[in-house]
């Protein structure tokens, strides 16, 4: 008894393992996906799977609400939208019984995957395990529907589009799961996109803080909020193909946790950026902070800014950034307040694009700054904004430079060849 | 105080309205489905909307789950399939919302709708309506997922095909309901099936007894158990066009509340009927009943018998009737068993039909059976084998004749005028 107990201590991993849309896009995926489990079934693992909805339902389920009504209820919506992942844990779980692995599905409201009541974007409160614990201690893989819970009046929630990452990420905090395998349709996390630039090389391990930088500057391969999750839990979260037979993918863990550290990790660029310059700002204290203060009453995320001191101190630009789609808000919130800001002209620019270079290795290597503003310069761009943190270096260029300076960029720093 | 609940009391009606697929088939037929609720909602009654899945969702969801496993899990079948109900009320609570009529959505563990655990066909044990109550009682309209219920585990459950039908009147029923409106694609139940008979005529008025006759006879206008159940709660229960502005229907009702009876209500008929006859069985008692308990363990209902009197008392021949579907199955269980029963031969047929004659009016009115076989004869049909309950007479008779027998029959008994 205590022998095998010990057994199970010892040499039984925990493991959720999260498929996306593309990995579940009809009953052949599905059954795919199955084998796939039932592999690390097969190893003596404990197993939770999370899914996504078939790829294009979602979709649909959303276009019928926007159909009956484009300022659609919520709540309504999540109550449709949630139906999507609650095919696919049926299906999968179906799926799995039908090769001989016992399994049994999950929706939110079922476990309990506890929110709060912010419809179509709410926050996990609390995950209860006594279930799924019954399950894998029972030798059962539960099959959890990714993307929603429940709030405390029992109504459906859902977390936001790409939430089952999240839903994923944090059923392995809530079990202490020894491994978070997120499988998607790319085969890890790349030092630039590879459809920019050939040589790019696919990642072994990067650091959570790297990866939340890569995810909130444009690439697209886990939801931020996963990857905070992760961190803030110590989840060992790994991202791979779904559609290899062995994959080896990237590994997201704690920078401690990484011997061979690169210096720089990756290289990022957002399209999704626009440009607002005021002309000739009253040089007063307090000028700054009304004008940002504004914009951030009207729920408008203001990213770099850039004051540049006016000759006869008089008079200032300011200028500074906001994602494309809060443009239009951006400038109607400036023009109404233009006697209190009290500047000459707005001038506004969509055709730009930020580059960020990620690396924790900047934080104790110098000279980075450098060798990534010659490599721009040598290319004859011009970089209009920057924005530093501890470690990434972003930096506003027009938008038709965006492929070279990313290939530029990825030449200078050697990132097809690991870096340590 | 006192007065308004008074008024409410007296004034106000409850009613349920339910909407089968073809009502709710797209998101425009869900707007209009919102604009009949309003207008009953508009009235100042209290109003619960009962929804099936859009039209072809279902079948797409069945669908999956065959392509995942012929043999699939049951409950896993339920998870999946509820699906299609909860995307309906989730859309019909916001088309009504979007013209002013407060509403919200329950799937059927949000109620609770408790049913025992026969997955993909469960019975409904109770339906609690404290959450229900507490939104008739603030104005708001409850969306009610049809079809799905919840057992004792949590786990998610079907009625089985046509459920909405029940869920409706079962809700109909645990609030007391004055009404329960069935919106469907056909105007109400008609003396015989119109596609058949030109002049057949909608019924106002027909007793649960008859619809209950007519719905296991063939017309498939409500399912069967939703007859029984408002049957058993005095349900007023109401077919209706859900495509007619103004639409009048039929009431189904008790025979006590119906003023004017007709004699005859009702002409179905049924193709699903294969007839078997065992040749030349020992005339020995207890020979039948073997035959029928073989069967009845098979799971193989067998409707109507016939047994002749051989002329040396030696040995009879048994003629009885199976659904097609189960044809096959009682041919082998009795070829298995043919040294115990001793028959010679058997013979089966497929191509028979049998067509019924139904009415509250037999109990007291004498020679419908008489009228019934003469119209028969004077088309030169062959009656093969008879039926008879209090309320209808049912006749086995050769496929090719079907059209001509109803058409026979409704012309006989004049069914096209209504007959007092």
């Amino acid at each position: 008894m205590y022998f095998s107990v010990f057994l199970k201590d010892k040499l039984m991993a925990c493991v959720v393992q999260k498929f996306g849309g593309t990995s579940v896009a009809d009953p052949n995926r599905i059954k795919n996906v199955a084998t796939k489990v039932k592999k690390e079934y097969d190893r003596g693992n404990q197993v939770v799977v999370v899914v996504s909805a078939m790829s294009g339902v979602t979709n649909q389920l959303v276009q019928y609400c926007k159909d009956i009504d484009e300022n659609y209820n919520l709540q309504e919506y999540d109550t449709v939208v949630s139906t999507g992942e609650q095919v696919t844990i049926g299906l999968l779980a179906m799926a799995l019984q039908s090769i001989g692995v016992p399994s049994r599905s999950f929706t939110g409201w079922q476990i309990p995957l506890l929110t709060d009541q912010a419809a179509s974007k709410a926050r996990i409160h609390t995950i209860e395990t006594e279930k799924l614990r019954e399950c894998l201690d029972n030798g059962i893989v539960p099959v959890v529907a990714g993307f929603q819970g429940i709030d405390e009046n029992g109504r459906i929630t859902t977390l936001g589009r790409g939430g089952s990452d999240t839903s994923a990420v944090a059923v392995a905090a809530a079990l202490k799961a020894d491994r978070c395998d997120i499988y998607t349709d790319v085969d890890g996390v790349y030092t630039t996109d590879p459809r920019l630039v050939k040589n790019a090389r696919r990642l072994d391990q990067v650091t959570y803080e790297e990866m939340l930088e890569m995810a909130s500057l444009g690439a697209k391969v886990l939801q931020t909020r996963s990857v905070e999750l992760a961190m803030k839990y110590q989840v060992n979260l790994r991202v791979l193909s779904s559609f290899e037979e062995n994959p080896i993918g990237t590994i997201i863990c704690d920078e401690e946790s990484i011997v061979e550290k690169e210096v720089i990790s990756g290289i990022t660029y957002s399209r999704d950026e626009s440009k607002i310059t005021l002309v000739a700002v009253k040089d007063e204290p307090g000028i700054s902070a009304c004008v940002f203060d504004l914009l951030a009453e009207a729920n408008i995320c203001v990213d770099m800014i850039i004051q540049t001191e006016s000759v006869n101190r008089k008079s200032t630009d300011i200028t500074f950034t906001v994602p494309e789609s809060d443009l239009n808000g951006a400038l109607s919130v400036l023009a109404k307040h233009k006697e209190e800001i009290g500047y000459t002209d707005i001038i506004s620019d969509s055709n730009c694009v930020k580059v960020s270079l990620i690396g924790v290795g900047m934080r104790t290597h110098t000279g980075i700054a450098r060798k990534m503003f010659r490599a721009l310069s040598d290319k004859g761009i011009n970089v209009q904004t920057i924005s530093t943190s501890e470690i990434k270096i972003s930096v506003l260029i027009a938008d038709e430079y965006a492929e070279l300076a990313v290939r530029a960029l990825h030449a200078a720093f050697e990132l097809d060849v690991k870096q340590v």
